[in-house]
């Protein structure tokens, strides 16, 4: 299997994606390319103490960056020759399986978008990471920020790409999908969820997705839904302030333990063992919440994987990003998203 | 003082809000007045304990309740002898200062603008939560849920409220007002955030509010903004993914904690002290994100205090409720909010 990496992408670009690329040819059977501008490319492996790349990991040369300033409309005209588009016409063009990449998300979607391109009878790509929840599963959120603004269809297929994914990806059976919204009862919300429920309903009695109503955001990770459909402003909100809370506590928590250790210290030595013995607790619980480990995002709705990894992705955060690419290959779902979705419109034509 | 407590509003209703009462009585001086069906108060003050009520505690009868099925818009004419509306009369007779709910919030905000009204130049009003932060002082939210669609100019206002409020009952000298959004550019979001962008600009620039620009949800505890300007639905995911999230940490905290315990029990004592000891820190930290502490939420915009308890407030939640509307009430900014409307208006007529 071939893996795109954009070397070129993200805070601590070359030197995270290149390590992370290194590391992960290491630990796993893949071919890894790196697209990029090839000196900063081989520094940052010299740097990482690798003088010569291993067998599995090659460059492809890419003289031209896109940075966060670019309009994301234009990055596919104005920077051709950019590590980005080089990548995503490399993986369209059928020469790799899967693309990661921590450059610009706008530049990345409407690059995998124009390029890459989406699955017959999907209106938008979406953005739906899977985070960890209290039942020891995964919660897709779908969509998280490629649509700000969205319409009822929109919504509808965001529930029906956010159920296979949740299906071939995270290996739930009948993934049950609820609709973000202020308050369970059906009247609930502006006339985008009012809609969309209703769509929804209609697709569940159809039995193309497991609806099961209105959810609010504090039963996102209570376990009790596999996929959340939301609009891309709200699934924004609502990942960024379970990240925020998520720090907010962990920190928080070590600060109170800490003050009460030094509080007690030279008095009581037990203090310092019930110190590090909750140190433990608290970095297992915040790190399950570390986007490092939770990896990166796919684009729901593209023909290929295309992988955006945080912007302030580390070399772990890469190499985890390559293990997700690995498994969203092996689980790819467009031919059934493609059914699904004809399924729907024939279904609808019928009525 | 006097403040109003509708007995009947609430899961836990009345014996929640009368408990509340029999305490926020003893230890504060003022007087309550407890609305509702009188044989279920007197009843529910027996079982607390109190044959007698206190001289500080009166109650005024009002035979019906509204309930959850009642729809919101209709409450005020279908059920005009209901403790909520009665409630509302009262305080907008001028014969108390302040009303505390738990009952519908949709019935209580659409009551509270037709009978106790609007400040003038109002457009909507508001529910303005303040949340704890990682500074130590707490962040506004606002709106939270009150107004699921918005205008720009009622986030503009919502701003302007949120600001006054923060001055007024949180002691913050210049709140910092931020707009929520899912990147802190100015060209992102839809075009709500766009606009009230513009909005919120040119009221900072008459030196109406001190405005920083966006900011993103994972913002909103670090204690880097003062007042978060959003719409209803937007503000609704905040919030609760904060309290689903502190909820959720939580338990796994303890869990993680208890494992780690039982596993060790017997063989390591010292882990047992641990155990009690982390346990106090995650205590801690729970509650400072729980919403008894956090108490009720002011609609912000409305004449006089009208304040909505949580829908399953306890005895502590509704005392702390009653804290926090004789806190409002000598706080209130009324004035300064009609007189800051009024100024915008005519500065924009000079444009």
């Amino acid at each position: 299997m071939n893996i795109l990496i954009d070397a070129m992408g993200g805070d601590n670009a070359p030197k995270a994606p290149v390590m992370g690329a290194l590391e992960a040819a290491k630990l796993w059977n893949v071919n890894i390319v790196l697209v990029g501008q090839e000196d900063a490319i081989r520094a940052a492996a010299k740097e990482a103490g690798c003088d010569t790349l291993p067998a599995n990991v090659e460059i492809v040369h890419a003289p031209d960056v896109v940075d966060m300033h670019d309009d994301p409309a234009n990055v596919c005209r104005k920077k051709k020759e950019s590590s980005m588009v080089v990548g995503l016409r490399l993986l369209s063009e059928g020469q790799a399986d899967a693309m990661i990449s921590a450059g610009s998300t706008g530049a990345l979607l409407s690059g995998a978008t124009l390029i890459v391109k989406r699955v017959k009878g999907i209106r938008r790509a979406a953005m739906g990471p899977a985070i960890p929840n209290k039942a020891g599963s995964k919660t897709v959120l779908c969509d998280c920020g490629a649509n700000a603004e969205c319409t009822p269809e929109f919504l509808l297929q965001f529930g029906i790409v956010g159920s296979l994914y949740a299906k071939k990806n995270l290996d739930i059976a009948n993934p049950r999908v609820g609709l973000l919204n202020i308050g369970t009862e059906d009247t609930k919300g502006t006339p985008l969820q009012k809609e969309a429920y209703a769509l929804l309903t209609d697709a569940h009695n159809k039995g193309l997705v497991n609806f099961i109503g209105n959810i609010e955001a504090r039963d996102t990770l209570l376990g009790e839904v596999d996929v959340v459909v939301c609009d891309g402003f709200s699934g924004n909100v609502l990942l960024k302030s379970i990240e925020g809370t998520a720090y907010f506590m962990g920190s928080l928590m070590k600060h109170k333990i800490f003050k009460r250790k030094s509080k007690l210290f030279g008095y009581n030595p037990l203090s310092i063992i019930g110190y590090l013995f909750c140190r433990q607790g608290v970095k297992e619980v915040t790190s399950m919440m570390d986007y490092r480990e939770i990896g990166g995002t796919q684009f729901l709705g593209i023909k290929k994987t295309v992988i955006k990894a945080h912007g302030s992705s580390d070399a772990l955060a890469f190499r985890n990003a390559v293990k997700q690419a690995v498994d969203a290959v092996n689980a790819d779902f467009s031919a059934e998203l493609e059914t699904a979705l004809k399924q729907l419109t024939e279904e609808n034509a019928d009525d």
